[in-house]
């Protein structure tokens, strides 16, 4: 492996280097792009021995990376893509703006709601990107992770109060980028109604893993838990529709079915908790919910949910 | 300690020597009752050593018991007390029959709703009795009980759809034993009204400290699920008025006030849960909200833990 740089092409920050930033950012270094990577823990171990994919679609090695443990030392990149957890997104205003050329744009890896509002509070509208992954990936060592399945992404232009923005010129250069590292992306016209798909997922079965100490698997299989998961996910098509944004029933019942056939899969949120991290309560459940009560709609199951989660965020065993 | 006989008065079997039954049972036997007891895992130590009672209000042995562990060995009563949990009620219609005087009346002793209705496929509703104790009582050995606090009771007639019967006298003779025995005894004219008070502080916090693994001092030191807990209250009084029962709001602010005051408690259903002993959660959640839904009501907030504790209870460490 030779590195090629194409400067014609944008420059990719990668801030946070775990399973989901070091694997997206691989890749796109692998095709070819300038990745520059920002680590905290594994800085020194990606340094000395670069980065190390095991993936179902065929591992390889990074031998070196531009890897850096402080964002002032990276140079200014064209996009800069937020892949760590949005528990640590009180580092955003410090984090981001070093590493972005002017007009660069973030572009916001991440769970839930609402990260795109909080960095509106330092970039402008139009330099602001959301992006859904779905992906199993886990980080095995320092610089060694491992992509189990999956790998799709939905990518979306962020508006005040999450406007649909449609699809612009940067938006569809970096979904080439991520096509040509090899992976399906989707551009979406509205970044709201994309967050809220994914958030039929994660709200029933994030909360429930953890709550209920299961893996997808063992709740599917439970009638109580299959009939509860429903019931969050309507309430779930509920919110989206006070927002304005419909997600058809059917959505719901592929999504259901897709979940029963799955191998057991242990969520991100209960990895999380196993591991003793805090766990992204306000992004997957606080959120959606103020954004829902906004438009006057209670979603009583969800609230018991979140409530239930934050009492154990903030009891979690150190 | 010698036995004292009141042939006069009401024989008593007390069905289920635990905590609650052997507690109850002795204090009766210790005020001059002729009392018999039931026990299935505690029949040896008994037999041989007697009940042992440590107890606030002053400790006490009873050195010989009439105990038995087959109903079919004990004289006709006028009184069975249950005092075992709902979740082996499937045991009465064998156990319960024998052991009455043609008659003879039940007193369930038990937590929820709905045992006056299972008894009711087997005996007529004049032989039925419901009753609720405010009770924190552990077995510490077999023969061996531990009462540390509370002894309150509250005891009412059933009538088919558990309408409102009064007071009838066997209902009175019953509460002037256990006053003679030593117990603060209400006589509720409306069994139905009782039980949905009892369900306001149970259903919170019988659930939330087996679904968090938590004591009351906890729950009740986090915002969320105090807030959590006074909306499942607002439930189960919504619950009691679709089935006409008027819970006033003060009951249940001063339910949460008291909690937040008690010293850190461990439910019923904890202990339970810590002793992989079946939890009540037909008694406790299923029987309400089935029944708030024959009056047409929905409660969400209950409906998910009951839904959480099906899976749990299911799923018990064994």
């Amino acid at each position: 492996m030779r590195f090629v740089f194409r400067r014609s092409l944008l420059r990719y920050a990668i801030l946070g280097t775990g399973a989901v930033g070091g694997f997206y950012g691989a890749r796109l270094q692998r095709s070819g792009q300038e990745v520059h990577f920002l680590a905290r823990s594994d800085y020194k171990a990606i340094r000395s021995q670069g980065l190390h994919i095991k993936s179902k679609d065929g591992d390889f090695t990074l031998p070196k990376v531009y890897v850096y443990d402080d964002p002032k030392d990276m140079p200014p990149c064209d996009v800069a893509i937020v892949a760590f957890k949005t528990t640590e997104n009180y580092l955003l205003p410090k984090i981001l703006p070093p590493v972005l050329k002017e007009n660069g744009v973030a572009l916001l890896l991440q769970n839930g709601l609402g990260s795109e509002q909080e960095v509106a509070t330092f970039l402008e509208p139009e330099q602001i990107f959301g992006g859904l992954s779905f992906i199993c990936a886990n980080r095995l060592a320092p610089g060694h992770i491992h992509h189990l399945d999956y790998g799709f992404m939905t990518l979306g232009a962020y508006a005040p109060n999450y406007a649909a923005r449609g699809i612009s010129p940067i938006l569809e250069a970096i979904g080439k980028d991520f096509h040509c590292a090899g992976f399906a992306v989707t551009l979406e016209k509205d970044l709201l109604l994309a967050r809220w798909k994914k958030l039929v997922w994660n709200i029933p079965f994030n909360g429930l893993s953890v709550i209920l100490n299961a893996q997808t698997d063992k709740m599917m299989a439970s009638p109580a838990i299959r009939a509860l998961a429903e019931q969050l996910m309507q309430e779930v098509l509920a919110g989206a529709r006070a927002c304005g944004r419909e997600i058809p029933k059917a959505f719901l019942e592929d999504m259901l079915e897709h979940t029963a056939k799955m191998i057991p899969y242990k969520t991100s949120m209960k990895l999380d908790s196993e591991a003793g991290r805090p766990l992204e309560v306000e992004a997957i459940y606080g959120n959606p919910l103020r954004m829902a009560k906004q438009f006057g709609i209670e979603l009583p199951r969800i609230e018991v949910l979140y409530q239930q989660l934050q009492f154990l965020n903030a009891n979690l065993p150190s």
